[in-house]
Formats: structure tokens, C-alpha cells, sequence
């Protein structure tokens, strides 16, 4: 009996029965509401994707794998199996981590036509992403000081991968080793992954913190009341620019000009080689439902990118699962590989 | 018989009956309701002012010297007025238009004990503000080319002044003068004058435009989708720093890095020549729920400052009612009069 638990996605197997049970936190509904959803089809998983029901790169790669475990228990069809991971493959464009999480499942699909090798893998890929987060956060926590107020965006924590999270992973392991720190935390307009999502496991946590608007962050640095950013990222190129949540790159241009060292953390899993540099990253637009709804229905005209890109130029290093890596590890081609 | 008809504040004084009628637009219901207030006393002015229903650094000032006005047409009591300019000087702190006009209110209560040269003197102040928002709007207007695509933060038009307004008069003027442009909006978290106001007024204008959030503004200034940004404020100090809407100067940093000039706009009743610099501006802090409210009231700890400064030597302007000011002007002193 297999049993997946993560903060927000739960997936048991018995492999005897070939019973599955996968399980979503439905993200939109928090802080007010914590319900859970439960998928049984390729469909379902898809619109909880295109619509943030699960959402951070790192988990829809893992919910993306998972679905097609649960798939393949229920009927073990090659060719259908391809077909539905095409269309997980394609439910958002931006982060790397969902590609390659089916593109892995796809090579062991065409290799091995095993039904148990197949769902292993997904199962495996849960627990890789446990282990990245846990590297990842043990990196980058040395760079947190006790006393430090950290700016973050967007959330990155345990609702946005199988384990403790990326920027958000680090903060928590620097407080749990005992690091006196505060955290500012970005609402991150227009759908409020940092006042509704990183608000609600900071406060699980404990962690001190105080929630601002994204446009508050430029007046607390120019005030020195930020002395470090760390954010997620939805993929890397390979010369270490790097795409993330809408106001990233705003909060990268803040850094620099007020001298604030700005970290990137994420696995591996999120550096796509294949691509040169952040304008080659494609990015999502979204709908203008999505930000006209705090200013309510007003039929305007609306830009709702979902994401920016952040070029290496403005990053202080780049927190990785095997280590931190630096302006010079990257002009030597570390993405690259 | 006395009309005084702007886009958010209506004033009609006979002298002969002495019978005065003050309307506002109630700007919090905006866009969705249309609904003027008529404001008989001046405790529902100061709650009009407090809960942003008259709003805009100039209109607010124009607005309580009005009340002021109302309150002599009606009895003539210079003891009372004076508490009664007193109460609405305190009415909100950043903004020094509010208590400019009111200083000169209380000079000529002290002056001339007078009630037509009293109530005459609030009148004056609508007039002018109207005619320095057309000088204003002149000078920036030969600012813009066509062409242009123009970011502006928060609302500086009618609805934030007796006249066109000063950031958005400019950019009415310089439209109405033919030339082709393109306004980004930005929403102005957390109260949305941007997304509520500023679309508003531009789509009764006509002028074409997009609404973004806050933090969009970065990412298209490295696409090169933003050439100028024009912005208003509420206290100029004698070195050129100025306060405005948080989230002012997170645009001045952006636009700095990525060489865009940068604007800000507002008629002399601005400046604050007794205020040495930025850091001595009071900036009002203002109640968490306005952050909280697009989030759910999650009952966490928030930092809601309603403005933030912007130091003088990221401004590429001044446009003013008598000009457009360099930084060679400024450190020349010309604001420390």
C-alpha cells in the first residue's frame, strides 16, 4: 500500500486491488476553505491545473504524474496513456517542471510498456521532489542570518510541491534551525498566491510575518527593512534567466537598485537546457477576469501575463538541489547541460 | 447665483438666500455606482475625506475649504470656523494641498472677519485649481509625442482635482491635441484608484488604454512597451522629493533602471517649502483590512502605508503650473521659496 501525503495532494495506491485514490487541496478556496477534491480523470486533473485548483511548478509536474499512475491502474493502454499525458503535457505552458515530468513518463511508457514500472515512476518522482525540497532548503538557509527580514512572491512552500517547497522550504529551515527572521510576503496580484496561500503556511508554521501589496516592496527596501529576496521559479533557462510569478522581475529591478542580494531557489527539475534564454521562455496569458476582479466587472482592456522573466544579470545566486550556484558557475554553462 | 460643477464635487451658493448646496461623488462606489452625497456638516466632510469618498490631494483641499464655506453661509461664527478648519486640516496627514487651503481659509478668517470675502475665498480656490490643472495639463502635454505609450499609477484627473486633473490632465491634453497614445493603467493596490478611477475617466474619454496590475508595469518596460509614466502627487518637498500612492515609487525605480523618463505632475498648492525633504513627509498608515480585503480576512498582520516617496533624483520633471522644472531648478532651490 502506497500512501502520498503532501500538504496539498494526497495519492494512495493498493497495488494488491489496483485501487487509487488521488486527492487535491483545491487552492483556490484557501485561506477561507480547505476542501479536497478528489480526481478521477485526466479532465479533471487538467481544469485543476489550467485553473490553480494545484498549482507551483514543481507539484502539477508530480499531480501530472500521479494522474497518469492512476490511469494506468485503472486500464493499462499504452496508446491512451500517451494521448492523455499530450494533453497534461499542454494544460500550462510555462513551467518546465509539468513537460518534464511527462516527458519522463512518456520515455518509461515507450520502454518498458510495464503497467507497475509506470506507476512506480510517478510515485517516485513524489518522492525525488520530497528530496530536492530538502536539499534545496538546507542550501539555501545558510545564506539566511538570524535577524534577516526576507521579502517572498507568490508562494513557494508546501502547497506548491510534494515537500517543503523552494524559496518558501528555505525560509522555514532557517527558522526551524533556530534563526530569529521576519517575512514580508508579497500578495502577488492578481490571484493572491501570497496573501492567500503563503499567508496560511507561514501562520501553520509560525513564522512571523506581514503581508503588503507587490507595491509596498520598493518603499520597505528603500526604508532597509528588507535585507534579502528569495522566490520560486517556473523554469530557468540555460543561461540562468529565469521565469516566475508576475512581479518577480519588478522585485529583481528593487534589489538591484537598493543593493538587496536576490535569490532564485528551485530543483533541477525546473532548467529546461533546451532553452537558450528567458525570451525564448513562452508565457501564459491568463484571463482579464483575473484582474479586473478586485475593481469589479468593468469590460476594459486588460494585460494578464501570468508570469515574467527575471534575466541572470539580477540574480545573486541561484539555489539549486545540488548546491548555490553563482554568476560565474552560470557563465561557465551549468544550465547547459 | 454660484455654480461650481466639477467631475466629483458640485457647489451652488445664492448669496442673496445664502442657501448652499455641496455634493461628492461618492468615489468608493465607483465604477459600479454613480451617487452623490450632499455633505452638510463638516464631521461628514472629515468622513468623506477619511474614507476616501472625496479624494485626490487637490480636490480634498478645495473640497474642505468649500465645507468651510457652507459652514459661513450658514451662521458666520469665526470661533467656530476655526475649530471646524482645524478638524479638517487633521483629516488626513500627507496630502499638504488639504492643509494649504485650509491655512489660507484660517488667514483670511483672521484678516478680514468677513463672511463674503470668506466664502469667496473657498470659491477662488476651485477656480484656481481648475486653472492651474489647464496650465498643468499645457506644459506636460508637449511632454508626449505621438506615439507614446504612457504608464500612469493611481487617479490624477477630474475625479482627483476641480479641474483635468494634472498626471492624467496631461495626458487628456496632449490626446485631445491629437496625438496617438496609449495609457497603462496601473490597478494601485490596495484601494484601486487606477483600476476603479482611471479607467473610469479614460473610458468616458475615449482614450485608449490597458489595465494592469502594479506589478505588470516592470515586466513591460523590458518588453519597450512603455516609453513615458506621468504621475501626480501629494506633497512636494523644497528638495524635490515627493510623496504619492504607494506603489509611486516602485514605478520611479523601474523606469530608472530602464531608462524611462519619469514624470510627476502638480499644480504649486503641492509643494511643501517648510518640508526639507522626503523623510520628513508624514505618511499615513492606514487600516489592515484595505490590504486584507482582495485576500480574505485572514486576521494576519499587515503593513498598509496609503503613500511612499519617491527622492528627487529619480525624477526626470516637475510639470507645474508656472513650468517644467529640472533637477538643475530644483537643487537651484526653486521649490524652497
Amino acid at each position: 500500500m502506497i500512501n502520498l501525503n503532501s500538504l496539498a495532494l494526497k495519492y494512495t495506491y493498493d497495488s494488491t486491488s489496483k485501487k487509487v485514490n488521488l486527492q487535491l487541496l483545491d487552492q483556490t478556496l484557501l485561506p477561507h476553505q480547505e476542501k479536497w477534491l478528489t480526481i478521477t480523470s485526466t479532465p479533471e486533473m487538467i481544469e485543476a491545473i489550467k485553473n490553480l485548483r494545484v498549482r507551483g511548478a514543481p507539484l502539477i509536474g508530480v499531480a501530472a504524474a500521479l494522474q497518469l499512475a492512476q490511469m494506468a491502474a485503472k486500464e493499462f493502454n499504452a496508446d491512451d496513456l500517451m494521448n492523455q499525458a499530450q494533453a497534461l503535457y499542454e494544460a500550462r505552458p510555462t513551467a518546465v517542471n509539468l513537460m518534464n515530468c511527462i516527458d519522463h513518463m512518456k520515455k518509461v511508457l515507450l520502454t518498458s510498456q510495464d503497467s507497475a514500472a509506470f506507476i512506480q515512476t510517478a510515485i517516485d518522482l513524489f518522492y525525488e521532489d520530497v528530496a530536492l525540497c530538502d536539499k534545496i532548503s538546507t542550501f539555501g538557509a545558510n545564506l539566511i542570518h538570524d535577524g534577516d527580514s526576507i521579502l517572498t512572491h507568490c508562494n513557494t512552500g508546501g502547497l506548491a510541491t510534494a515537500g517543503v517547497g523552494t524559496a518558501l522550504g528555505i525560509i522555514r529551515k532557517a527558522f526551524e534551525n533556530g534563526k530569529k527572521i521576519h517575512v514580508y510576503v508579497d500578495e502577488t496580484r492578481p490571484l493572491l498566491q501570497g496573501g492567500r496561500l503563503t499567508t496560511w503556511e507561514l501562520k501553520k508554521l509560525g513564522i512571523p510575518f506581514t503581508l503588503i501589496t507587490d507595491s509596498m516592496a520598493a518603499q520597505l527596501m528603500s526604508l532597509k527593512k528588507i535585507n534579502k529576496a528569495f522566490v520560486g521559479s517556473d523554469r530557468i533557462a540555460a543561461n540562468g534567466d529565469f521565469a516566475n510569478k508576475i512581479g518577480t522581475y519588478s522585485v529583481a529591478v528593487n534589489c538591484h537598485y537598493h543593493d538587496i542580494p536576490f535569490y532564485v531557489a528551485a530543483p533541477f527539475t525546473t532548467v529546461d537546457p533546451d532553452c537558450p534564454n528567458g525570451e525564448k521562455i513562452p508565457i501564459e496569458q491568463r484571463t482579464p477576469e483575473e484582474v479586473m476582479g478586485a475593481a469589479g466587472s468593468l469590460g476594459v482592456d486588460v494585460y494578464n501575463p501570468s508570469f515574467d522573466v527575471t534575466p541572470a544579470k539580477l540574480i545573486s545566486g541561484w539555489i539549486m538541489d545540488t548546491g548555490v550556484f553563482t554568476q560565474e558557475d552560470i557563465s561557465k554553462g551549468c544550465f547547459a547541460w
